[in-house]
């Protein structure tokens, strides 16, 4: 039943993905014939540098007019993997407009203005997928969306930023510091040079908005999402994780409040005992952990990134696309339907382990207790240690029930201003119990 | 856009998985409507024991006719969850006659008949989607199919039967003997009264067949499937694997020769390094390990059993069915385009951890080396280990590089033969390096 007549396919952007989504459309061509029904032929390839030499891609494909690619108007699928919110976006909406569907693995984009997309979508008829866009190249996207589609998801717990995951695994695994192990991340090619998107969160925190608008059939936003980067996270904090029987891990958390009308999405590092699926993920590998109702607990595990890793997902993701397209129907879109609330990190509930340099003296424990009282947090476990080095100072590590985080930055303020509490050294969520 | 008229499904089997598709289905209606686009009922329940008490469900819907049901000929899904040959076969391929796709667990039945019935489905324009057949919960058929659509699968190492993974993990956990860990597994409702289809690798091997068919678009039926059991997997055994660094687990594992143009599927119990991913997989848990040559190594985990994970993978593919219908549509088939060679057991290459009892004298070691190199296996370690019982038998581990099994099986029968080799007590694979 193969059709005959080559379905037409432009690639916007030839850099780490696109490189290899070129080499694979070519050297997999009679594979993806196959399981598509029809070949696919490379319509076009728009680039900045057009005098870049590009194996294997005909140069006559080449061209810096991507604007003029993507209005030719026999494109059946378009492939931006450009990156980032202009000309990304426009090119996406003039493809919709000229009759093709798109795959895409802009996370930044997608996290951004993923509804305004879906409705140009819908508006042309054609398909929006991004399977890529979190978690490179681990199926993830798909089975949320279609294999949970007739279950409940109550959370994500995602290790979604392979650079973060590296680091933290190093401090965890040879007690180095943060900065000497981002120094390594850099050596190896595993952080770029200015690693900010990676290390303060704002790469995991578009994947947590793409990935909590999926799982709960609502709308989230990239400003949706709190933030915290891990550039804070010291050896001291891996030594006090521990003695907790954790371990240290960035993570990107999508939850259900309480009542089930609400949901939060946010990224912080946190304390997570070793027991639990996520912590023993190593290096830059990335994993999501989906608790629902009737499945149960869930992970999926791959690596996150990297040219051919991420190539997989987007032609996947091209293989539904034209199956579509030849089927004549499109696929699932934006399903947000339940259009829950989403709530601030106030109201956010989990535990907390909390370290204070004190004052060594009787009483003090009493001071402290009576505050965390006073908030409404409830203490799990205390343990108070003399320094033993005759400053007078002495370390207390408390642990906390399940407490709204409201609560806790009220608790910490009103502890600032204890004269016995001399410092906060560090505040850390304890997840995945 | 919510269509009002209903899309009617029947229910095949109402015992551990039929229940809570029936009770996720009510419970859930306003989800799966929105999800699909269309509200769905319950038309009509089928099972053995009319008179038993099905809370939640109807009792005017239950009927002990199936084949009438089925037959209705205004239904749109069928749901088939009474498990085994008949009569499942013959009422999935009734239901197809009468205009309906069909959903269904049946791992052997799949493994069976799956050309079959795909050809049944096309003839008739219906879908027939059985996430659920392997490894319950996971979501793993589709993203195999679909998001892995774009790249070329090497290998699949799995752990897809909960019950023996159970017994495993305890074995190595605790230093129990089959046996004794059989019973805590039996004691705890994780294996059943009669174990043989799991401990003996039945079910396994069904779901091997499955999954290298999907992975390798190539058909491959239980009977290309080989085949052993872990009941004589010892305490011995787990020392050894640990004395290695690995552990020991049933495995199902499909790949492809080292040419491309052949595969084999395999269900054995293996030794596997403690740092492979699917070494840390506890108790009743099912994981699934993918190499692919673009994605790299992915590991989807979850629960492979229970009524409401496997209702959670059923229902996904009821949302994906009806969306299908709505769309005029149905989703991909089988896919055998590759018609790959299915290679025998003794084509396989692999590892080999063997321990031998042999005479505590000189020359030996050189006798049984010399077996090795005239059989083309060429050795990695070997350890010598004098029992000092005065016994003058000694215990000798040899560990290979990559062999043909059928040269490991013309080495063992040549050790045999020697004088001075006195039992061969284990042989065992090793993989995942
Ligand atoms: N790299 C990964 O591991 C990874 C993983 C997951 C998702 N992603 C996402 O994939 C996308 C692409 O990432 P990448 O790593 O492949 O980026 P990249 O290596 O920087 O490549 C970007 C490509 O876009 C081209 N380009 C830039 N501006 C253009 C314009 N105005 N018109 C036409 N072409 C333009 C560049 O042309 P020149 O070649 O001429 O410079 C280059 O070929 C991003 O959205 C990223 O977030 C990447
Ligand atoms: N259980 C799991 O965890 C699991 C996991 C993955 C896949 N699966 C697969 O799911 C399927 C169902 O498993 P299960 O555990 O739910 O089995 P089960 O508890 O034994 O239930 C079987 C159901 O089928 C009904 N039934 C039997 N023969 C019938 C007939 N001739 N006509 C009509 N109804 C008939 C039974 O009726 P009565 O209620 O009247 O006895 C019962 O409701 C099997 O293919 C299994 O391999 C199960």
């Amino acid at each position: 039943m193969m059709r005959t007549r080559p379905l037409k396919v432009a690639l916007l952007g030839c850099g780490v993905v696109g490189s290899e989504v070129a080499r694979i459309m070519t050297t997999h061509a009679d594979d993806l014939a196959a399981r598509i029904g029809a070949p696919v032929e490379l319509a076009g390839v728009a680039v900045r540098r057009p005098d870049k030499v590009r194996e294997g891609i005909d140069p006559a494909l080449i061209t810096t007019d991507a604007t003029a690619l993507v209005k030719r108007g026999d494109l059946d699928v378009v492939i931006e993997v450009i990156g980032g919110i202009e000309p990304a976006r426009t090119l996406i909406t003039t493809a919709f407009a000229h009759g093709a569907s798109v795959v895409s693995a802009n996370k930044a984009l997608l996290a951004k203005d993923g509804s305004a997309l879906h409705a140009a979508a819908v508006e042309h008829g054609q398909d929006l997928y991004y399977e890529a866009a979190v978690a490179g190249a681990i199926p993830l996207l798909r089975p949320l969306r279609e294999s949970l589609a007739g279950d409940h998801v109550h959370r994500v717990l995602g290790i979604v930023n392979g650079t973060t995951n590296f680091i933290l695994d190093k401090m965890d695994s040879t007690g180095a510091g943060y900065q000497e192990a981002l120094d390594e991340a850099t050596a190896l090619g595993y952080a770029e040079a200015d690693p900010t998107a990676d290390v303060e969160g704002f790469d995991a925190a578009a994947k947590a908005a793409i990935l909590a608008g999926i799982a709960f059939h609502t709308r989230v936003g990239i400003d949706d999402v709190h933030r915290e980067g891990m550039t804070e996270v010291t050896a001291a904090d891996f030594a006090s994780a521990r003695a907790m029987g954790c371990t240290i891990k960035l993570l990107a958390i999508c939850e259900r409040g309480a009542d089930g009308s609400s949901v939060s999405a946010r990224v912080h590092p946190a304390m997570l005992p070793l027991s639990h699926p996520l912590a023993g993920v190593r290096e830059a590998y990335n994993a999501v952990f989906v608790e629902s109702e009737a499945a149960g607990r869930l992970m999926f595990y791959g690596p996150g990134a990297g040219g051919a890793p991420t190539a997989s997902a987007v032609l996947g993701d091209l293989v539904a696309v034209c199956r579509n397209r030849l089927a004549g129907a499109t696929g699932p879109g934006e399903s947000a339907y339940a259009g829950l609330t989403v709530s601030g990190m106030g109201d956010v509930v989990t535990r907390y382990h909390i370290s204070l340099d004190v004052a060594d003296k009787p009483g003090v424990l009493a001071q402290v207790a009576t505050v965390f009282a006073e908030q409404g947090v409830s203490i799990d476990t205390v343990r108070q240690q003399g320094r033993g080095d005759g400053s007078g100072e002495a370390s207390l590590v408390v642990v906390t029930h399940r407490a709204p985080d409201a609560a806790l930055s009220s608790t910490v303020e009103a502890l600032r201003k204890l004269d016995t509490v001399r410092g906060v050294a560090s505040i850390m969520r304890v997840e995945g119990e």
